[in-house]
């Protein structure tokens, strides 16, 4: 085997034991009504994100909180049929709300707030959640790792504070990219630095 | 046995599996000739802390870092040898430092930052940290779980987001009371609610 070979197969056999760890800084999903009233047109997009087909846009919003707000927002694309503010419980400390902890478009009667874009404001009155952490995977991953979508694991990861997440969601998709998202209160708590890599265990 | 003694018997009992948890918010120790400095006086006691003749005191200072400050920070007295500015990494990016992950006390080559109180303001040459998540523990404990001084162990925190911290180290002093410290991070990634319990695990 060359060398490309030999990077080839680590990563086959490196990608059968470990999951990349991802960490999610706070971010706004809108629909596309509401891009249009933010900006006066729809989302842009910036550069991919590791899930394929998702990406940062190049429009940012302010999060207005009953306490606080947060300024240049990120906002991800493509837009969606319900807005959603994904932040961490730091976060909602600052905005003046507790959001709960929820998968992601899972956002009945969690709190919301106003959204300002350079073109107009929108009042979206539920969305603001703490994404439940969990591992996007593709069915290839999901069958090798022996886990069903929706199945909650325990993720070992190997980072400077090294923990195990108990209550991590697993969600399988052909759409997805095999990848562990946590928020930033995770990613801290756990000193994760990018390029770290967490293990399914039992 | 009557209402009492059952409740005296539970509480035995429990302290003998559990560990209380304590989220510790960011916080400063100065010497004696600092909080002169400071304040004018020395630290009075506002209430007491968990840890035996540890309390929070009732001065408080602004922290200045390098791109932020906190105002109106924690002041715990006693007042000690060497000045402290416990803090979560999520501060550390709001100050403009990157506080290393370190035991109490431990200081040597950590970022310095500018404290400010009422009378005055001292610059510190180093003394910035993250507390490493840590188990407060007499020795009777520490004999019935059966660690040691510096012991470093997995503790299993029964939370609304239940992890397993894998680095956390054990101190027992005779000066001790039983209880587990996490930053604000930590809580948060685990979901801490006042009143949660703690376990070590092998």
């Amino acid at each position: 085997m060359n060398n490309a070979d030999f990077e080839a197969l680590a990563r086959v056999i490196m990608g059968r034991i470990f999951i990349p760890l991802e960490a999610s800084g706070r971010h706004v999903h809108v629909t596309a009504e509401q891009a249009r009233t933010l900006f006066g047109h729809g989302l842009t997009p910036k550069r991919p994100l590791s899930q394929p087909g998702q990406y940062l846009a190049n429009e940012r919003v302010t999060v207005m909180g009953p306490k606080g707000k947060f300024e240049n927002v990120a906002v991800l694309g493509p837009e969606r049929k319900e807005a959603q503010v994904e932040i961490s419980l730091t976060d909602g400390r600052t905005l003046g709300v507790t959001p709960p902890i929820r998968p992601s478009g899972s956002v009945a009667d969690s709190p919301g707030c106003i959204l300002v874009g350079p073109n107009g404001q929108v009042g979206i009155r539920q969305g603001i959640i703490a994404a439940q952490r969990h591992i996007h995977m593709t069915p290839e991953d999901a069958a090798q790792m022996k886990v069903a979508d929706k199945q909650v694991v325990k993720l070992q990861v190997y980072t400077s504070r090294p923990l195990v997440f108990e209550d991590v969601l697993v969600r399988v998709s052909p759409d997805f990219a095999t990848f562990a998202h946590l928020d930033y209160d995770e990613a801290n708590a756990c000193g994760f630095a990018s390029g770290d890599l967490g293990r399914i265990v039992t």
